[in-house]
């Protein structure tokens, strides 16, 4: 048989990143190219302990059907959590439990976008949304990061002439890739300016507690007084991305058609999942636990940057993120950069090329995005050598 | 601030039935409305210990990031399993690991239809599938269930008449409401109308391994030589629906799509969940555990059946399935079958209106759909009384 598939599929293409990823199973490549977790971040223990629990002490609810909008308790806790941890949750507001932050993503493309509707993104930004967006049809305005964030000038200019502008997309904390992180008079000027034009705001927070130096910024979320703001959070970076646990926070009225959605879709995230990550929020210390994670990736941050500056010091260029997985390098402007990445590749190291988290992925870009929770300490240093080596070829 | 939302998910209503199983949270409602499986169904003893070991041997796997096609071992046995058992499963076709059937059917319509492609469904069908179509801005077209299945010259019918007919959605076995079971002509019939008419057919065979009476019969998949049958099979009967797992065995070609969808909406199913499948079907007495269901809901059907039979024989019509979880009963012409709903819910009995089933749920039906597996026996023996009771007030 002759497949035909629709228009909004048929240009999309797999995730580059998650095809690299399959590329690199050989265990031999260092994995500068993923965004896992390091596997001494997941609380291993804790999740024994808790797991058995459940499913001795309330098996049934454990394996029954539930309801769409989430594990009733767990939609408790994190509404209560995220009140005092980020004063997030005005009267008008609820919160959800979805299959993973990119369901979010997904359910408020749904909702909000009709084919041809354009999102307005960071240029670059994290590709998994990206072609959440082109799945739905969607046109995708890229702004472009600077190092205190989106230029919101440009923003400006974008939401006069765009049309049928529905949201605007932001990593505001540790933007995958860029690494930057918005200052507080940019996300004021970023909320300004979507009130006065009647656009709603995405904030994907995926790294927020990731922050390994400097002082944590307000959310965009908590200066939401209009009930415009959509929040996206996720245990995936501080608990375990395999458990597939994230959540919503938005005006009721979106959550009301967001479950409409989720219905449609996954009927309901998996029961002994939410119920793990309520039992670890409401009875574990984990605030100790966060901690711990911002030590591991500080050593595994410095210890990348330190390494970049000697190997590739007078090659790359970067600026060093406050938090986060990432780290952004733009390779010299007469070097090849998928040339750069393929030879990379061949030398044992995986990394991804920038033009992957661009708007349009044929557009030009020097940048490489590493990243340093996945690799062992000895892989970071194998690693950055092995691209060191790679750049006096260039000289 | 005013919200406007997509047109394909304006129209959606919240699943009528979703909505019905909350209002009757109340414990003192008999739940004949709903479609869980009875609580002793669950192997309990087994998951505990699977969790366990898995959480002990392999806690990173189970925490960490996977692949969106499914985790590798459980796809290996599944697709194993099922060729052994249904002779489903060619060399052209590939296995995906799903977060349960509805998103088979989710990620199916997405490929396949633009907006305004016609999904043809039995009529009546399980709404969370029609509203998955929906969700797509798919217009659906109903051929009439006959009790042994689709009314298949109504079927070549449409498929002569109707535009841009992207597939034919059937649940042939014990199909949800109808419990209509279609048999080895009709099935034979629609493949080649299908093949006929270029035409992909979507299974979906949640209650297969259901069977109380009676002997099996093929899949359409099995039948699949040309590439055009996608097949959606579960674990939420069998073994747990709180677990989210389900799987689809489909043309590579198709498959490849669906990957890319499903990269874009929630990344990957849970791990730990898919590795409880595995070890499930790999080291326990699956077929065992089948036949005790297959007991449970025999004993259940029959209960049901021989109180209607007595409280409701001369009120209702019904055709008795060979499995499934569903009776579908049809009220005299003269009732009108809303305010029976309505009337049964102040008696504290839950049963779901059948036009919540119709490609049109503001068309006319006699019909109600009324669930044996999730009410206790007792509940079984109080509800069907208290509708039997009802039934007088109409005489």
């Amino acid at each position: 048989m002759e497949y035909t598939f629709s228009n909004k599929i048929s240009s999309l293409q797999p995730s580059a990143i998650r095809e690299i990823l399959k590329a690199t199973a050989d265990p031999e490549i260092i994995p500068l190219a993923a965004g896992n977790p390091a596997p001494d971040a997941f609380p291993v223990k804790e999740v024994q302990e808790i797991a058995s629990k459940i499913l001795k002490e309330e098996p049934i609810t454990a394996l029954q059907y539930s309801i769409s909008e989430g594990y009733p308790k767990l939609r408790k806790t994190v509404s209560d959590w995220m009140k005092k941890r980020e004063n997030i949750g005005k009267e008008f507001d609820d919160t959800l439990i979805l299959s993973g932050a990119t369901q979010v993503m997904d359910l408020v493309t749904k909702i909000l976008c009709n084919e041809g509707d354009t999102v307005i993104c960071e240029e670059p930004s994290f590709i998994g949304s990206l072609n959440c967006f082109r799945s739905y049809g969607c046109k995708l305005k890229g702004i472009p990061v600077e190092s205190d964030g989106m230029d919101v000038n440009a923003l400006e200019t974008a939401l006069k002439e765009c049309d049928n502008v529905k949201f605007i997309y932001t990593i505001p904390n540790f933007q995958n890739p860029s690494g930057a992180t918005m200052s507080l008079e940019k996300r004021e000027r970023l909320y300004a300016l979507a009130k006065e034009y009647n656009v709603i705001i995405l904030e994907d927070n995926p790294y927020g507690d990731l922050r390994v130096t400097g002082k944590a910024l307000p959310c965009i979320k908590s200066m939401d007084t209009d009930g415009i703001v959509i929040y996206a959070g996720s245990f995936s970076k501080i608990l375990s991305p395999g458990l597939r646990v994230a959540y919503c926070i938005a005006p009721k009225q979106i959550t009301a058609k967001m479950t409409v959605g989720k219905q449609a879709e996954d009927v309901h995230t998996a029961c002994l999942n939410q119920m793990i990550v309520n039992e670890w929020l409401t009875n574990y210390d984990v605030d100790s636990h966060i901690e711990k994670i911002r030590g591991i990736y500080r050593k595994k941050l410095e210890l990348m940057c330190s390494l970049i500056d000697e190997e590739l010091g007078d090659f790359v260029e970067y600026v060093r993120p406050e938090g986060g997985l990432f780290v952004w390098c733009k390779l010299p402007d007469d070097v090849d950069m998928l040339d750069f990445v393929r030879r990379a590749v061949e030398k044992k190291v995986a990394v991804v090329p920038g033009n992957a988290f661009l708007m349009n992925d044929t557009d030009k870009t020097q940048y490489i995005r590493l990243n340093f929770s996945t690799p062992s300490d000895e892989g970071i240093i194998k690693g950055i050598k092995a691209l060191g080596e790679l750049s006096k070829e260039y000289k």
